[in-house]
C-alpha cells in the first residue's frame, strides 16, 4: 500500500558543473523527491514522461518500489539543460524543452486517491491544486515551488500554498516571493497564508524551520567535495515527507527529525551527478550521517 | 588581574541603515570586542583615539571595567562612514579618515604583557604581529582580520596567521583568503597554516568550527528586526574570547560554547544602532538567549 503521493517532473537533465558533465540522464523533481522517499516510505508517482523514455531509468524506479501507475506516458521527454559555475549555488538554465510537460493534465489514479501523504514537488502550481482537488482529503500536504512560478503564476502559487500544510522553499525564493530580505519576517507572511510550518532550504548553511512559536535550525553538512547539487531541495522534501509517513507523527519535534533525515538524504545527493548516489544509498549510510548531525549541532 | 589583551580600532563610526542613521557614535574592532568581552573577563585595551575623542565614550568604556592604559592619544579619533543595503549583508565603506590611525605604532604596557588571552581584532596585521611580539609567551591568541587585509597585506596576514591559535574569518573571506568556494577546504588550507583552529563566522546563517578532526555549526538566531549588523563580528570574537578566558578551558567542546556565546552577543548587537545594546545588556540577557540557542539546535 502506497502511502505518499508525489506529484512533479520526471525529466531527462544534461547537467554541467566544475567537476563534469552528464548528458540526458534521470532527473526531475518528482525522481529525487521519490527516490529520497523510498528510503522512508512506498512513494506513488504522478507525471508524465515520453515515448523515449530510458527502459533501464524505468527499471531504476521500480527497483526502488516507485509505485509509478500514474506516470503518463505521451509525446517526449521533458529535457532541462543546465550548468553551476564555481559557487555551485545557483543552476542556470541553457535549455528547457517542456515537450510531454506542454499538454500534462495530471489524473490522480483511483488506488491513490486515499493517500494521506502529499508531496507536491516542484511543478507548475495549477497541475498541484489539480492533483490537490482530485485527492479524498488528505492528511497531511508539503509543497514545494522555485523561482520560475513566482515570476510567472504567483497568483495560482499563493493558492497552492493556502492549501498546504508546510511549505518549503529556498531562501532567495522565500525573499522574492514575500518582497523582504529578513527571513523570518518571510515566514510569518508565509505562515500567514495558512501552513503550519514553513521550511527554507539554505543549501550548504542548512535549513530553516518556523512554526507559530518555534523555530529550529538544521546544520548544513561539511561537505569537502560537492559534484552536483541537482536534485538536493527535491531529495531533501521527498526524505521529509517520507520519514513523517513513516513515523506517522506531525508534531514540531517530529518535523525536526525529519528535516535532519532530508538534510542528510540531500548532502548524500550532491556527492555524485545525477542520482547516482541515491540510487547506491544504504539506510546504514542515511543513519551514519544523522548521528553525524547529531555531533555537528552539539554544545 | 586583566585577563584579554584586545589590539584593534576604536573609532567614531557614521552609520546608515535602511532603518536610520548614526552620527560619529563610538565603534572600533576593539571596541565592539571589548565590550563583548567585559560580560565575562577584564580586557585590556591597545589602541588610539585622537585628542577629539568624547569624554563621555571613554567613560562608557571604563564603566565596562576596560582598561584603556594601552591606548595612546594621538591626532584626530578614527572615522569610517559606511552604509548597509537592503539584505544587510554587507557593509559598504563611504570614507575612511585613518587620522591616527596612520602612524599608530602599537606599544604594549608592562603590565599587560603576561595576560595570557590575546586578541587580535580586526587591524593592520603588522600591528597585530608587533603585539605578539611584545607579549611575554601568551597561552591562547585569536585572530580577526578583514577583506582589506586580504587585498593589502596579504602575506603579513598569512605570517599573522601562523602564530594564532584560532583563526576567526568570515566566509566571503575564507573563500577569498583561500581562493576556493568550499568552506571545508577553506578551512582545512587554514589549518594548515598553524592555527588549531578555525572559526568562519556566517552572518544570519550562524558560524562554523573547524578543528582537526571535528566539526560544529552554531545556528544564526532568528532576527526578526536588523537595525544595524556594524561591530557583529568583533563583539562575536570579544565574546568567544572573553568566555574562554573566564572559563579556562580550550577544549574543542568548550570553544563551541564559547561560539554560542559569540553568537549571542553579535546577535543582541544587531538589535541597535552602534553599542546601543550591548551597552544596556545584562547577563541575565545573555544566559536567556543561549537557552534559546540550545533550543533552537535540538531534534
Amino acid at each position: 500500500m502506497n502511502d505518499v503521493l508525489i506529484i512533479g517532473t520526471v525529466a531527462l537533465d544534461t547537467i554541467e558543473t566544475p567537476f563534469g558533465k552528464v548528458e540526458k540522464v534521470l532527473g526531475g523533481s518528482a525522481t529525487y523527491a521519490s527516490f529520497a522517499a523510498s528510503f522512508f516510505a512506498k512513494p506513488a508517482l504522478v507525471s508524465v514522461i515520453g515515448r523515449d523514455f530510458p527502459k533501464d531509468c524505468m527499471e531504476l524506479m521500480k527497483s526502488r518500489g516507485i509505485d509509478v501507475e500514474g506516470v503518463k506516458i505521451d509525446d517526449k521527454t521533458f529535457h532541462w539543460e543546465g550548468f553551476y559555475e564555481y559557487d555551485m549555488n545557483e543552476a542556470k538554465t541553457r535549455k528547457t524543452e517542456l515537450n510531454a510537460l506542454e499538454h500534462f493534465k495530471p489524473e490522480v489514479p483511483e488506488k491513490y486517491k486515499g493517500i494521506k501523504y502529499v508531496f507536491l514537488a516542484n511543478i507548475d502550481p495549477e497541475h498541484q491544486l489539480s492533483v490537490l482537488r482530485q485527492m479524498n482529503n488528505p492528511e497531511f500536504v508539503v509543497l514545494d515551488t522555485m523561482n520560475f512560478w513566482i515570476d510567472n503564476k504567483k497568483e495560482e502559487l499563493i493558492e497552492a500554498i493556502k492549501n498546504a500544510d508546510v511549505l518549503l522553499l529556498n531562501d532567495g525564493e522565500a525573499r522574492q516571493l514575500f518582497s523582504t530580505a529578513n527571513l523570518v519576517k518571510a515566514s510569518n507572511e508565509a505562515l500567514g497564508l495558512g501552513p503550519k510550518a514553513v521550511i527554507i532550504k539554505k543549501g550548504e548553511h542548512g535549513a530553516l524551520l518556523f512554526t507559530k512559536n518555534k523555530h529550529f535550525s538544521a546544520p548544513g553538512y561539511p561537505l569537502e567535495n560537492i559534484k552536483d547539487p541537482t536534485g538536493c531541495g527535491d531529495s531533501f522534501g521527498g526524505a521529509f515527507i517520507g520519514y513523517l509517513a513513516k513515523t506517522k507523527d506531525l508534531n514540531e519535534q517530529n518535523f525536526r527529525r525529519a528535516i535532519v533525515y532530508g538534510s542528510v538524504v540531500a548532502s548524500h545527493n550532491a556527492e555524485d551527478f545525477g542520482l547516482n548516489r541515491l540510487k547506491n544509498l544504504a539506510m546504514s549510510d542515511i543513519e551514519k550521517r544523522y548521528r553525524e548531525f547529531q555531533d555537528i549541532r552539539e554544545f
